[in-house]
């Protein structure tokens, strides 16, 4: 089998991220890529009391557990399924229901921590950073926050003046100088969008062409002896 | 003939632009790009005391003659050459040679003010930022300045600090937004390098396989009459 050619969407939180993935995946539909969304990997918090649990950094890239990420895209990258953990976030807690994901030609990593982990950046073949202003990004963050978890406005301001902002600037908008490409998403970037999707396509046409090659060697090789 | 594939190079003073367009030139070596700098459009200043020019604002996009630019690129757009302007920086003003200019299948345009015109904008296939931090592009460009033009040191921070830094951030940096692709380039970005002549080969390709199918068909009509 050929190895998947894998990508990883990163940006702040409120950029747009699930936005481009959706929109790549639909220019790449025939093919149905897998996206793996880091949020599913945040750590159980089973052991700490309810209240406690909520008091945690989830802007922290330690919030994700890293190592099961890391093998679960290394086993993905070599072909092979794994079983995806299911995140509650009401409670902090994983599910002890998990969802078998099966490799694809193509495989999007999505989520603000994407391209923190340097042992996971040696694993993708093209590594985009999604980058609107912090304005915009804050205001699309609350409004989501107050619309989806029932949040009020002065809670949503005060968690992001005490953590979100100084995680962001410590450890997301650094990991822009280790992207391949940063797109800029203000108008939704359709160029750069249609432009990603025939990268995508060319590698893995070409890595078929060398497969193929391959196969072809292979073939020969018995019939010359 | 093919329209040929336009692609703007931007980014500040420093940024690195001619290194990324060398070896994207060398990656597209064999359809020979052509290279348009926008420094040979700095206005004729001949007009002024020999004095007063080397005070003129060179970091404001008003120095470029943006009409006789804009023209030469929409020619060059047709498949039509132009007689490309030589521009002497010693003394500011424009030689009466100029260089015969053919149009290429590719056509690069480079320069810290390739993104600051909309009319200019509307023609480019593929809008390029080149990205680096300001504190690495300013010492890269007084060592230059020191170097290439024999200024002291001083009088590079004196200008720095005067103009060029707010000239940049007024009019350089906002259009790292109307970009296609910002390309972090602290550490050569190789694989950014290899992805964009990929997209330029590719669209070479199409517009090929585009013109061919037209071509059948404009064979095919007069035959099935």
């Amino acid at each position: 089998m050929l190895s998947p050619f894998m990508i990883a969407v990163a940006g702040g939180s409120g950029a747009g991220k699930t936005t481009f993935v959706n929109r790549l995946w639909q220019r790449l539909e025939t093919l149905r890529p897998l996206v793996l969304r880091l949020d599913d990997y945040y750590r159980d918090l089973t052991h700490l009391p309810l209240a406690e649990r909520a008091r945690c950094n989830f802007d922290d890239p330690e919030a994700i557990e890293r190592d099961l990420l890391h093998e679960h895209v290394s086993l993905l990258r070599r072909g092979l399924s794994v079983e995806r953990p299911t995140y509650d976030f009401t409670t902090h807690t994983r599910s002890s229901l998990t969802e078998t994901l099966a490799s694809r030609p193509i495989i999007i990593v999505d989520g603000i921590f994407a391209l923190c982990y340097p042992e996971l950046n040696k694993l993708f073949d093209l590594k985009i950073f999604i980058d609107v202003d912090d304005d915009i990004r804050v205001v699309r963050r609350i409004g989501r926050d107050m619309a989806e978890r029932g949040r009020s406005f002065a809670s949503c301001c005060e968690q992001y003046e005490g953590t979100v902002k100084a995680m962001y600037e410590r450890h997301i908008a650094p990991t822009k100088k280790t992207a391949d490409f940063v797109i800029p998403w203000h108008f939704f970037n359709e160029r750069a969008l249609s432009y990603t999707a025939g990268i995508i396509l060319s590698e893995i046409a070409a890595k078929s062409a060398i497969n193929v090659n391959r196969s072809l060697k292979e073939t020969e090789y018995p019939l010359s002896r």
